[in-house]
């Protein structure tokens, strides 16, 4: 998507030096300015220190990770070393796994001497396909846009989202952001309220930073105050991103997102999440017993950056280091909150039978009679 | 309660000055400065810039504004004139108006010449008169304290609170902390899980900072997190202040609360408010059509204090001022969702024949046959 005026995805291959390379997302709003991985702990690092974040992009930096491990040693060992280390750096995000898997299998029956290109290409793949799979949500969710829309008798549709599944959490297009996109960009009249999220404030340093370059209108608020704007009429749906979905629909995302599913359940409002199928975890049923939620450190909540008055990102502490704070990274949103799984494969709700559709149909094993007609309706 | 070991009010009689005098809580926690209040603008600007604030404690600082205020000029106009500009300084909290309209009724029917000294008494009167309540608040509050840590078999007694509803936010004591200093103190195992509350941060500067200097365990926990705690079986009871709480029994507090009492609800975890009843107005119902909410401006979002690596207390931007906004400081918390009111006359739930007693109660016209028996029961 756009960065002052020109196109730019989350991650690419530098075409002088080699090097996958990054947008170091932990200055934005404040500076921007790429990161090449020239190894593995580079882009361990990268994702450990939330460089980069968003399921999505974090699985794809991940396969890079692994090409670039090879690069420097393929043999059996070294594979299984490198997925044991790029597994580690984020426990709650299920295409971190995914993703290193696949490079893992795509390498494993070849020679030492052929993998590391082979891994590069499959990290390639993996990066392009996550723009289509982005682009084939941000279509699926933009007929939900446009019905909503034409339910409306004035005013822009207001979304609310939550932290940051913008293009920046992914390869490009985003998921939640996707179908935002593509309203935007046919003139739908949209605005977003953009949850500031903290303690990371994904949304106010990421979510409003892409939308105002993108040039779609938004609003930032405080994490408190999407219950009310819902109360008052000025949310017309939700729309937010996933790092881990059970086989049950129950949905693993940014701390703070079940609040939000609450408040719109108790008012009607539609609450839809955006994902590509390779962070459903087909694995697991119940969300709150079976997701581990990722412990960050307190320090995150007491410390954060900002601009001075003279220009200089500084960190200030709002609190004092001896008082205690506990910082729960993500947590569920039960299946019965969620209005439907906005996927590249269309719209599915959360109902046993839809969600077996889905599942057979990311496994390619859909019978012919069962074949979805159009994969943008609501499934 | 304490601060460094001594006992303080949030506002008090300076003994040399003669001055209401007040903590200057807008550095807490980084700095403890206090402010003497020469004059009726001086309140005003206090209220407005939040210096002081919490219902009880904008009605207290109010009352004293009103007293300052007629040293200069007790005329019938000049009191209206100071009402006027005292009552403009916040829209939302009810006992402004209730602690401006009870000086203005104390002094009217007195001659000019014997107003101002007057007015300060009922100031005073005003502010001993909240103390008393709080403690009587935190009684009834005890109780229920008592009987959910009598229900736990191992562990503290978890409560969740959001904002600052401690001594700060009244003269002393609280509403929502005074049943955990009372508990506290009687040796009862109990930790508060104390929610940061954007944009202004009154939890992780006022109430863990109250709860530090009280010796309470606490931690501290971003707004998003309470309803993940709650799912995991983390929060035993929420207990919340209110700024006006309507005759119907809907809560208006600080932004965020209604998030949270929907996720008590899910979980079946209860949901106190604390409150004095002198900001219950009676003259309202419905809290969504009829409290006003106040906007406050986005730069409290955008702009915040915290103290730098080299110690000094700086102001820094999250975002960039080109990106808007939204900044409502409240929201309604529909009786549905509460579990009961504690006031200073007991444990009330919302149902109409209960709040009905209330009413009658705070009015003083209780018939005898329906006199409470034990006031720190529920009702």
């Amino acid at each position: 998507m756009l960065v002052n005026g020109k196109q730019w995805r989350s991650i690419w291959i530098d075409e002088v030096s080699g090097d996958p390379t990054i947008i170091d997302q932990t200055l934005l709003p404040h500076r921007f300015e790429t990161l090449p991985l020239s190894d593995a702990a580079a882009a361990a690092e990268a994702i450990r220190a939330m460089r980069v974040r968003g399921a999505p992009l974090i699985g794809a930096t991940a396969a890079h990770g692994m090409a670039l491990a090879l690069l420097r040693d393929a043999t059996d060992e070294a594979v299984a070393s490198a997925a044991r280390t790029l597994m580690a750096t984020r426990p709650t995000a299920i295409n971190l796994h995914w993703a290193i898997d696949r490079v893992g299998r795509r390498v494993g029956s070849l020679a030492v001497a052929e993998r590391a290109a082979a891994a590069r290409a499959e990290a390639i793949s993996i990066c392009d396909e996550d723009v289509a799979v982005c682009e084939s949500i941000g279509e699926a969710g933009l007929s939900i846009l446009r019905d909503l829309s034409n339910q409306k008798s004035s005013g822009p549709l207001n979304v609310l989202t939550h932290c940051n599944a913008g293009w920046l959490a992914t390869v490009d297009w985003g998921t939640a952001l996707a179908p935002i996109y593509k309203a935007h960009a046919e003139g739908l009249p949209i605005h977003v309220w953009v949850d500031e999220t903290r303690p990371r404030n994904q949304g106010a340093s990421l979510t409003a930073w892409e939308l105002r370059e993108q040039g779609v209108p938004h609003t930032v608020i405080v994490d408190s105050a999407g219950g009310h704007l819902m109360q008052t009429g000025d949310v017309d749906v939700v729309l937010v991103g996933s790092d881990r979905t059970t086989a049950a629909g129950d949905v693993c995302n940014k701390i703070g997102t079940y609040l939000k599913a609450l408040a719109a359940k108790d008012n009607g409002v539609p609450f839809y999440v955006c994902l590509p199928c390779s962070s459903i975890d087909w694995t697991i049923s119940d969300g709150l017993s079976d997701v581990p939620i990722e412990e960050r450190s307190g320090e995150e909540i007491r410390v954060l950056d900002g601009r001075s008055k003279d220009g200089e990102v500084v960190s200030v502490a709002l609190f004092d280091a001896a008082t205690p704070a506990f910082n729960p990274a993500f947590d569920i949103t039960p299946a019965a909150l969620v209005s439907g799984l906005i996927t590249e494969y269309g719209v599915f709700s959360t109902d046993a039978a839809s969600l077996s559709r889905l599942e057979r149909r990311t496994g390619g094993a859909l019978p012919a009679d069962d074949a979805p007609g159009d994969q943008r309706g609501f499934e």
